[in-house]
């Protein structure tokens, strides 16, 4: 079988298990989430053994530290990964909710929650993420194509073994969770391109791969490419939140698409609170404009890149601003549309701010690392979305059901 | 210019538009959509003059009577566009909406209802749409790029630049509603691929630029291809209501997209069914299957082209099932997922057909021609999705929103 064809076999199966998903009771979706659990526990030294494997050929094949680590598994990461899919086991479920009308003609309109059918996941290194896709979705009575990083291949198949041992164990067909072993790129372009058969997409990972999926793709994706988040601290705001807003945004953990990028800093303020910032930030490498290093004389100078990068590390850009205004046009130039705030103690500042930046969240006088799924409550996050349509910020199971509208008459029909 | 820079020259203006338009108020909204009424009202000849030189050169260049005929407008075609922007100033505003909840951490999370942004909309001869898309995307603050058939230039241009100053008099950026001139089909596709300046496109019109729209977008896209709608008579339906159903899916309006074009009759009511349905359906050229035909021997014989087909005609394709779950997947791979319904007094088969059937729009006891806009009562229609993210089946203003998450914290960080 040529890659195209293993592909397409793949989502073929998947829409087929889709079929059967539409009429899933939630109780056999609980049973089949708390047999992953249990699996999981009692699959530890075999899915350890599988890990050594991937972490044994990445040491071999040169891979980073930060690599490796999020590679490797430890008995309370598996637990870790039990217990998500209980949690997300707990969860409301999000189908089959009805809001229902009776319209004027006599007939009730219902708009009722369904799945979405076939979601595929493209990710790369942590092997977490196949329970938790597999638990989102199968929550959400989705069917999935799973497809994770080659370096993670042997740790991925047995937690896809076991899954679909728990899907059998409920009467689930086990091509809910579909697995794409062959981990050519080429393999992911033809996935993205199953119109017919796969519904959605949901690529996970650095900038390349998720441009390079969406460029390809003939099926919805729903994807951010960067986290670029700004702060922006008013001329009103309180120096002590807002100095200690930036450090949590900043230094918490520098990794993270939610941390803060790049500092906004309103001309009236900045000469009282740049001093402390820098005080405030040790450790934090600062690259500001020339207003900032006149104050900052230490800090290097910012350039147009500084202004795009997401460092996803220990550095700061800096630029004073002369109004919101001013802080908006910055942040919708530059900004990814993913997370940014602003520190003010001006409700007229305030609703200026949250009414012009168009990012899928914005904070008030809150650190941008809040933007989170876990944070908000809506469960594990199946992916963020800096897109427009459908769903905006963190994913949740919310997220992965669309709708359809049923119309109950008793022989009515349009005059 | 070329039509590349012309092109892109119009979506960046209206992207700076758009700006103005996320701090709109609902009032200035309402004073332009009366402005735009009212103005209607007022250039009705210089409306009419105009539309005579599209009809003259659209009958010279030997355009169908039918096309002809939407190309038309009198003086109560241009008192329904001055009533439809009216009617849609009336409409609940969908933008500001907050749903608002206490995290336990402390902060207020919201969920905020927020314009798309720049809204592009192909379509094809009627010049109503001008005015009723311009209208649907001011009500929800977006601007709105419009691309109209090239037999509509004059009407179109005449329209656009009464709504303009029905802007202008509102105190609106008269670049909310942009309008493409040059007609050449490459400028299409330029539009469509103007990604971070257009948010979203609409086309609508024949299956054949629906597909080329799509093929060639960067941006989103909303659409339906085409509307192969079914109904199922179920074994336990009531056969007068189901007549009285088929006959008005069928013939009330056989040219639109929600006209029935395929019936699916269970063998056990066939019998007693199909000689009343011949009947009833007096000039439906009728298609059947082998055990149709057994029992309207003058139907013809339905190929499997048949089954793929939308006539937008009077002609009926007629098969036979054994079950619900034929129907069910019968509509699975012949339909466009745009609205199918069952006929029965049958709960249980109710259930499995409303479950099962993935379209759209579902019909219990009802017609298909109930699936409208205007018929679910969500205002005037900007155009149906058979697509499953974002909106489904009827689109209006509600659809053209999107949301932001807005984090209200009061030095909140994350532990």
């Amino acid at each position: 079988m040529n890659l195209e064809q293993y592909i397409e076999d793949i989502a073929r199966r998947s829409k087929e298990a889709s079929f059967a998903l539409r009429s899933l009771v939630p109780e056999t979706k609980t049973m089949a989430l708390c047999g992953i659990a249990d699996l999981i526990e009692r699959n530890r030294e075999r899915i350890k053994e599988a890990n050594r494997i991937d972490c044994e050929r990445g040491k071999k094949n040169g891979l980073s530290a930060a690599f490796l680590d999020r590679l490797f598994l430890d008995d309370s990461r598996i637990e870790a990964m039990a217990r998500s899919a209980r949690e997300i086991s707990g969860l409301e479920d999000p189908v089959g909710k009805i809001v229902a009308t009776r319209r004027p003609q006599g007939f009730l309109l219902e708009k009722v929650r369904i799945p979405i059918g076939v979601v595929a996941m493209i990710y790369e290194s942590r092997p977490n993420v196949t329970v938790d896709a597999a638990s989102l979705c199968l929550k959400s009575s989705n069917a999935c194509i799973l497809r994770g990083g080659s370096d993670a291949l042997e740790s991925n198949r047995v937690l896809v073994e076991i899954i679909k041992e728990a899907l059998e164990g409920a009467g689930i067909p086990k091509d809910a969770v579909g697995y794409v072993e062959r981990t050519e790129h080429e393999g992911v372009y033809h996935l993205v391109r199953q119109e017919g058969l796969v519904d959605l997409a949901i690529p996970r990972g650095g900038e390349s791969l998720v441009r390079a999926v969406t460029e390809q793709a003939k099926v919805p994706v729903i994807k951010h490419y960067k986290g670029v988040c700004h702060l922006f601290i008013d001329s009103s705001a309180s120096v002590d939140m807002a100095l200690k807003i930036v450090k949590n945004a900043k230094v918490q953990r520098p990794g993270t698409c939610n941390a803060l990028e790049t500092l906004l800093v309103h001309e009236d303020i900045k000469a009282c609170l740049l001093p402390k910032l820098r005080d405030a930030l040790e450790g934090v490498e600062l690259r500001g404009c020339e207003k900032t290093r006149e104050i900052i004389p230490e800090a290097k100078s910012a350039t147009e890149d500084d202004y795009y990068a997401e460092y996803l590390d220990m550095i700061l850009a800096v630029r004073v601003v002369g109004s919101v205004d001013q802080a908006v046009r910055h942040i919708e130039r530059y900004g990814s549309g993913h997370t940014d705030g602003i520190v003010s103690q001006d409700i007229g500042n305030i609703d200026r701010f949250t009414g012009m930046v168009d990012s899928a969240v914005v904070t008030v006088n809150a650190s941008t690392r809040l933007s989170d799924g876990g944070v908000f409550g809506l469960g594990a996050e199946i992916g963020i979305s800096t897109d427009k349509l459908h769903a905006r910020g963190p994913m949740g199971i919310g997220e992965l059901v669309t709708y359809k509208w049923v119309v109950r008459g008793n022989g009515d029909i349009r005059r």
